[in-house]
């Protein structure tokens, strides 16, 4: 099982994002955690040791994926 | 079973997506197709229609997530 996680901050676009693109993953080989860093500002860190510029954004085996656009990281703090 | 469409150039950016997260998705719900719009040129038209701006992008159930930045569509034609 993998990690993967998705950050996002509560914006519409990142609403759908979650709703579609991370419901999407397999649940046989991802186990998908969902951070909201507008809420979780404490992860804000984490989110960009791994790469995160803006929200929403997928971090798969470490990797960034950064979903369409609905805000920069640097609003959030 | 729904459909999912990856249009990517061959662009390295396009290539991790494609390993990475268009391989994340259920294949319990999805089929994944893969279109490569350098080379198959006649399904821009299909892609632009579908709202995709630049590649890689993942469309779900019909709507559109550009995934980081590979290419701009227009550079394709």
């Amino acid at each position: 099982m993998s990690n993967a996680i998705f950050y996002h901050a509560g914006c519409p676009v990142c609403v759908e994002a979650e709703r579609n693109l991370a419901a999407a993953l397999d649940p046989a080989r991802f186990s998908v955690e969902v951070v909201h860093l507008g809420e979780s500002k404490e992860r804000l860190p984490e989110a960009e040791a791994a790469g995160v510029h803006s929200v929403p954004a997928l971090v798969l085996d470490g990797q960034v994926f950064h979903i369409n656009y609905g805000a920069d990281l640097v609003a959030l703090k």
